[in-house]
């Protein structure tokens, strides 16, 4: 499943409209540059008449180069109305972590990053706490502390939002990040702004879910990771799963159960993303993790 | 788990507010009269003060009767203002089954009560469509077609609440019935009226909840079985589980996964009620399933 | 991820060595007879240089016959060195059950059919029990009563032999079918016979899972379906799972929920197979799930 | 579940053979002198006729010390042929945690206990390796490096148990500690001394579980958490867990996703040794998680 460990390889993943032939465009124009297919993946949307393609492709006998693979692809795009993107997985995504107070999703991205096992650059953590800045630190990653107070968010946001910047972001992470992120980030970083809500949604859609999941005397609590859109909670899922609570569970023991699940459900969604494995249309992803 | 092979045991169930003595002076009373525990549970609810046990007696070297025993535990009772039941688990509790035109659930629960896996008496199953009396009645049980055209739903019910009685039901299962039932049967079978929701509640309460989930594009489906009450999908949740669900997953796909949820959850949560595992208090349950 | 609902469709499965282009020309040749796909995976084991193929093809726009696409196809077939088939989904597969005293797995896979949701023929089941005649004929199907005595069992399989042999069967399922079944069988339906093992393999080989399962301890019990080979248990893995299991289960317990977990596991295992979903190589399966 | 956050609490645990009245005689106790219970399980083995149980008790609301509970505890544990223990919950064990080059166990162990959420003390960790060192340091932790040559073993297991002895370890979890540790080891620390291994026991027992788990075809991976005896990877299971692996998932992955479930399952093992929940007998555990 993690393409990371195989050394030049490009990822080619494609929606369009689906018509007949569409497959063997794709893989006869990869096939006629040497290329030879490590991971594929398709899905059509039957209903909606909807084409979505992953190809993992082996770079190492590909007789063009990125460059030119790009502007050789770019007429059968046109042609066919897709929506494309090719990566050179050897470029590692520049991830900006956004982390609050607690530790539990941030202490796990930074152990699998360190121990080589989540692909990607991270090339600084913002919190609007300072307790962390020790973990994070001792990781080598700048720690960036900007508190949002009530009263103004808004510069607060701008500076985030600078920081992002300076660090060329192409993707954010709020590892628990307990603030609502202004709507202009959304927009910017749409499908690329990443976060963890602790409940099975939509069920307990904003705060509190674990006491809401308490009172409601449900027997298995869950967290999800979706994409940020301006609505709450709303936007398009990655990743989902629940543990089994009983009566002897109380809320604290629930928000301890739940931080295993959270910091899974992170690392599995982010996964996914960074391997080009999820493709947004409308409100729902396609995730081809197998 | 099961304690129906155990032939001769009496389960009681207790619960009142917490105080320091309660187990001693229950399990000194079962004692003082020969019993041994073959299982025991309890649990404090450290919050609300409040306190819950189970206990399976076996009554083979019990000094006195059922009835003896129900008149000397009433003093303690009263003392302790609980809550109680004492059971005899030889005497199979009196189900009646509602069912709709889907066969699953209803097929589940009769293969298992058929096979001696589901220790209770099936008097009656009733239905709105016609389609399952073959299946039923090839089980030996009678069948009852009551049509509940929405013109004149008040008829149907009292021809509904008549069969009941007749029957003697002291629990009812709505085994994926598909019409919502009258107040006065949700209050007159309080914590006896079963239902199975294809869904993972509290999300998608009400109908159409598959088409709805797929809309979401939640990763993980699920269903529960609950106490109802008045407040449609609101009552005390007895059991829930999930299953993965996957963008290859069309409606029709996640239907059909849903099904083997639905089938298992109700089962599960049958089981548990009858084997008086379950005690509800305010909205919530405690299950002693282990 | 069921076909069988879409009318008209062809499933075509390949494997073979990999090589560059190989997608691209079974695309092509798909697309060039006006075919669209409404279902694809492909698997590379890049280990092993070897790749995997399912198609499902909408067949209802194809300009050629079944038979004309299976004569067109043949060279590119012996180019590549391809094992291949190619299915019409609307010829269901003639599936002969076999079952002895436990109705579990029977019963699940029986009500499965009769829903309409496994799509298959079963001409007959076969039992060296009496006990299962009456559900079995309830449900419309031939059963046939071979008793398998330990002294004479060549006698009982050569019957056994002929009922298959008469009844055309393409896969033979063994729903709990406690008898080893002779070598010859093993190697005349290869990759078409299905066994439920009572045991998440490779634990608890043979006789009398759930018992050594109790006594070393587990935690979790499951269930194995795997294609039969000569040797006892240790054929091809088709699909697998677990439930949890407690101190406070005994035995009898664990038989119980293992029962679920059978079931589950073998009907599960058992559409994948109809599907075409499981391709065999070496004592491995790819299965294309999702 | 937690009981860490409860101040004054005390846990009784108790096995003995079963006879009428042990829960009345025990729950009497702690009653005469005042403590009530905030969390209790029995546990009754009706086949060995042995009974267990623990018990948290709210100590703020005893009358004696904890030296008087257990000096007049004494007769009744002699009179009943009780192994019993008794811990006041504010005096943190001392935990010794030893790892090799793999660091994922360690981190989770660490981290949880930085944040509060493992309560225990950790004297110090022991390595064969030391590229873990600055990971325990950074925590405060005293890190012991003894390589573990091949030509001379004891001498290292001296070290090592002289290091364990200074610490007065009172458990000793070995995190992925890949050395088999010598037999007078696993006789002074019996049911102290935890081990993961990371297959599913009773499969894959000894080295490579991955690998043999991968040739089997098997479509779950786990891993399990034992109390370690001199029969290696036979001692009894405290924990064990699974993941669903596909045929997409090569070593690799398999050892990638694995590990995620060995952290789970030793992090799980380990709480439930440390809140006493665990009680051996023979080579199977009562574990009393709910």
């Amino acid at each position: 499943m993690t393409d990371s460990k195989k050394t030049f390889t490009y990822t080619l993943v494609v929606s369009c409209p689906d018509k007949v032939g569409i497959v063997a465009a794709v893989s006869r124009f990869v096939a006629d540059r040497g290329g030879s297919l490590t991971e594929s993946n398709h899905h059509t949307d039957v209903e909606q008449g909807w084409f979505f393609m992953r190809n993992v492709i082996s770079a190492n006998s590909l007789t063009v180069t990125l460059q030119e693979f790009r502007e050789q692809f770019e007429p059968l795009a046109i042609e066919n109305e897709m929506s494309w993107s090719l990566r050179d997985n050897s470029e590692l995504q520049r991830v900006v972590l956004m982390a609050s107070h607690a530790s539990h999703c941030l202490a796990d991205i930074l152990h699998r990053w360190k121990s080589g096992d989540m692909a990607c650059q991270i090339p600084c953590v913002i919190s609007n706490h300072e307790n962390l800045r020790s973990m994070v630190e001792w990781h080598g990653i700048p720690f960036h502390y900007v508190p949002v107070p009530k009263e103004d968010k808004v510069e607060a946001f701008a500076r985030i939002a600078e920081i992002i910047e300076r660090h060329r972001a192409q993707t954010i992470v709020l590892a628990r990040y307990m603030q609502i992120v202004p709507p202009d980030l959304c927009r910017d970083y749409a499908g690329r702004l990443i976060n963890i809500h602790h409940s099975f949604l939509p069920s307990f859609v904003g705060a509190n879910p674990y006491l809401r999941a308490y009172e409601r005397g449900v027997k298995l609590i869950g967290a999800t990771c979706h994409y940020v859109t301006e609505d709450l909670d709303e936007g398009p899922i990655i990743e989902q799963d629940v543990i089994r609570v009983s009566h002897s569970c109380d809320k604290d023991d629930m928000v301890r159960l739940g931080r295993d699940v959270e910091q899974a459900v992170l690392s599995r969604g982010l996964r996914f993303h960074l391997e080009d494995r999820v493709i947004v249309r409308g409100n729902r992803t396609v995730v081809f993790n197998s």
